[in-house]
């Protein structure tokens, strides 16, 4: 895969059956089949989940980059050009797109405020995700609609933050999103699928899920872990009568 | 202005007028109107609304000055002192004011816990701001009264903080705040005005409050940003035949 | 005491007078009662409450350690190994036990997640703390039981910790930890006591606890704390008539 | 000016005027001239001279972009491929270029190393600055040519680090870096001129150092700074007599 | 000691015999005197040695306050005003003082620069002390005296501090540090002596030093640190037949 | 390899080749070898060399643990105890080992000071590392032999750390270090070897170093880096042909 193109923007939706599944699994199940496939660094860091409603959010990601503010560039007249990377992002974003902002962890002013985020609502985006902060988050977390962030400021995003570019590869919270990849975010916080291993990890996901629910229910019966979780050959006929399925060693 | 003398605790108090517009304004508007007058640094960082009840915080800063302890001042008999500067402020501290604490962004111990919140609360003082931490929070957070926190700690001052003197200039979450500032907190944080500036913002805050109000409306309703926020000279009309005002351009 | 044998994970059990008192105090007053006593540092910082059933946790401290993770060992086969110390002290923690767990302050990958804690919670311990994430934190946080975490994090411990040993000393949020030294959470967060100063802190802090009580209600009856708080002739008098103890005059 | 195009990697070179004048002069007082200019944020964080030969370093800045890693596409054998963007500009920077590296400031592993620094200094690149930390470090503390830095560390980039872009705008140390910038650094650090000030900036600039020799020297004889720094009519008078310029009152 | 008055500018000088003692010793010493008398936390953290020459710095404290900064206030015009803090105690602080500067460890902009401290050279002062920055470093580190700081910074101070006062209780590195406190700076760092125990410490670090140099020629020498270091019977009969001393137990 | 027992202070030693080879490799080159076995996290962050002398530091690892102090137990006369886990490594550790310290990344306090790391040096030891600090620094500058820390404090390691355990599993920089690792140190910094692979990785160390020395001589030479570093076909003929050993392609 060439450096610097590994995510697609244009890359095939996700296929119904691969939407369902990932949004039926929560992102500590994602993260482990991440890690059986050698990946250990696609949980966003310190973007926490600000609305109650919304459900899971699922979608592909659309990048917005900014870098440090300055003076004689960021000043409030530029949200005039309709160019304004910011601005153009909330009339562009794909219905079904999750926007994935990188302010550099810096949470001192806003990366976005209410009435952009009710905009691309309204448009039909998936959600939101930022390392930085969002202002108005009194209103914002009555929003029915996923919204992550680091924090809350009041500052506007000009006092620190100058837009750059759009879908271009960003990091945010520590990890590396390519446009196209696909976000995945839970009460817990945001997990980031690589577009080519959307379907795969999905698949196993579910099946993780199904046999989780049935260890937690052997758990609460006063089972011990040992020969459960990981199951030894016991438990896995005793999963495999109850669910057809035999379940996977690890994980 | 004199270095070293911009705050001053004897200013005149608000006009009625202005404290009210203060009351209905969000932080996040003010730090716009700030900007406008090339003021980026004045939303204390990481301090936190802590309790539900009490509204907006709208007061002049009283202020209090930690410095780190030293085991040979900081002993738990120097609260007999009736000059102590913690205990002093609480009970000087005039009806109104906000108390504004600089505790160096030191969460380890507390910068004052529910019994020093009570009484500054009977007493008639308007709300806390401390970038240090609060202990009792559990009882903090029930108060009917505007509280801002880093964080909750149980250790008594005394392990890290030495109250040093009342009403100088201080940081507070990397901010300048001088006595007489007006201080402003709703649920997003607080923001520091300072006192000559206080009528001006007021007046052109809830002027901009006003139409923003208005965009969301028409954001909800699908217009796009683009012409809306900022407003184009059709966007301007529209708003002046209904709230008899031109709107600003920008914020 | 020798060096590195401060904690006794056989210590003797509390009594359960000890145990009630220190079921009613909070961890503020704890701490005030260890810095009279001169020890400053037994908040455990950073580590807040998750759950919001499950009351007061008191209990000995049961230590988990963990150290940076290796690739080549931490695999997801290594829990199929029963002297794996993460699951070996699931199974092996006494009832009454809080879990202590040092995750070097690192948020990255979680220490534990529902499953394991559910299990410990059926078998009969009194907490967990860790100064790292834990996983599957929504469904942690509606557990009827005391759970203590920095935050939450989807990964698998797997990915950034290594779990070594059980029972050694170990620091945890800043704070030593010996196995056997009583651990006590409120919502405000975890105190360690030292096993044998446990009784005379419990002691005194009901103590401590039923004088602020009092001193609260004359607060709020819009009473000075200058000989209050703390208490002069008049007011020490005044308590003793109410309660029949004499108060001390700090903490 | 649009966003995001503020930098212009094709701009005129600097004319051999201001060229000089850059090299003469120091960091602190660019800093002083742009403030003058309202721009406050362009000295790079964090940053370090790792020489001590080269001299003064100057030259438009060619950028280098690093997200974090994504073990699946960071491998070993990337760097067979002659478009990987950290060896390509390596080969591509152009003579008298300053390459300008955006680590996100983590420097857990290298930007560079030794021997692509080599080819940079062969090809005749005026110099390298990065946010993170370089490998080789004490072979390259070595060489004859300005190295600027936040440490060393002896991992390879591709453990934590893949490189993205060339010549787009990037943070850098806190700071907003657009190709085509002017790069300054001396012994203390690094300064970015925006493109359109460095003629204007470099002309003040050699007049407040010179100004600035004068101020010291009397300060060495004995002299106030009262009426000197900044300078009072009288001062004004004695190094115009000294030098036929007068000087500015402030920097 | 009234709070807030533990310090005192106006405090009797140091003997000549105790000055000499404090120029002899080490600050390793100076700290474990301090730990034997209960005070844990007088060592400044992050202040550097920037300087080669000058010595050991001994003197009392003379002390400058800095909070941030505010745009409206701090612009270069305000060193014109004779009453500038910063200016004030570079003309005010006694012969045979240390400039001790709090800049709330924010390095982004120098507390000062070389002129400034050329100034204080010249005027006899003993030193200077900062937790932020410098800027002119580079020239700074030739002078023939003591300076401390935590980094370098080509900006002004203007840009992030706001000089508030001079000669009231501050914080440095961490560390409380009181006007007339006794500041002494090897090559280790800087250790803030309470006056009133500046006579008693300085007298116990000499014999401290004293029996460690013994102790150190007897490492050498292959003897085991058992028994040595602390001293036992033996050891001690041995310091005292060689010295004519006694030696202390414990440091 | 049963969890918590990868190391092996029992370890056979390193045979006299592998030890040469180590000495002559440097820390860049064998992080590199790691990261081809997929170990990514074994290069200590944050501990420099403090010493000039003593060449390339080789050695099996010896391990001391820290956790916070606590008053009643980190008193002066612990150091009586000759079972002071401290005092008793500094005569126990082996000829020819590392001493390596996890004092929690926690530089307040110092790890050790000169007198104990004078009287390891006469006992044979190879060095010492510690993710803390060292006080004494100035006179252990000048020691002719491996020394790493983060930093030089004054304070004593009984201010804030409490000496636990010899020998076990710890944490140093953020990275996993068990008895009987190999320990290599150069200017760079300190990498951790698991015993295992220490032979291996030696052996491919050399074999990189050889290539890269062609490699540095070719760029200075004015060679280009495509086709030279990763080598292609023509470049390994040619450096097989002058070294007598075919390059392998990556690192």
């Amino acid at each position: 895969m060439p450096e610097g193109r590994a995510g697609d923007a244009q890359a095939a939706p996700l296929s119904p059956e691969t939407f369902a599944r990932l949004k039926a699994c929560s992102t500590a199940t994602l993260t482990t089949q991440l890690f059986k496939r050698g990946l250990h660094n696609l949980f966003i860091q310190g973007a926490c989940r600000q609305t109650r409603g919304g459900g899971t959010m699922v979608g592909p990601a659309t990048t917005l980059r900014y870098i440090p503010a300055r003076e004689d560039l960021d000043t409030l007249n530029v949200f005039e050009d309709r160019s304004h990377p910011q601005r153009r992002v909330v009339e562009d974003i794909p219905p079904g797109h999750v926007l994935v902002m990188d302010a550099r962890g810096d949470t001192r002013a806003a990366s976005a405020g209410h009435i952009l985020l009710t905009r691309m609502h309204v448009r039909g985006a998936a959600g939101v995700v930022t390392d930085g902060s969002l202002r108005d988050l009194p209103e914002i977390s009555e929003m029915d609609w996923p919204v992550y962030a680091a924090g809350g400021a009041a500052p506007t995003n000009l006092i620190h933050h100058h837009a750059v570019d759009i879908d271009t590869p960003i990091a945010c919270g520590g990890v590396p999103v390519f446009p196209g990849d696909i976000v995945v975010g839970d009460a817990e916080g945001v997990v980031i699928l690589p577009r080519h291993l959307a379907e795969d990890v999905a698949h196993d996901a579910v099946a993780q899920e199904s046999f989780e629910a049935f260890v937690l229910e052997e758990v609460r019966a006063g089972r011990s872990i040992f020969g459960l979780y990981p199951p030894d050959e016991d438990t896995k006929r005793r999963y495999e009568a109850l669910s057809g399925v035999r379940p996977k060693t690890h994980g």
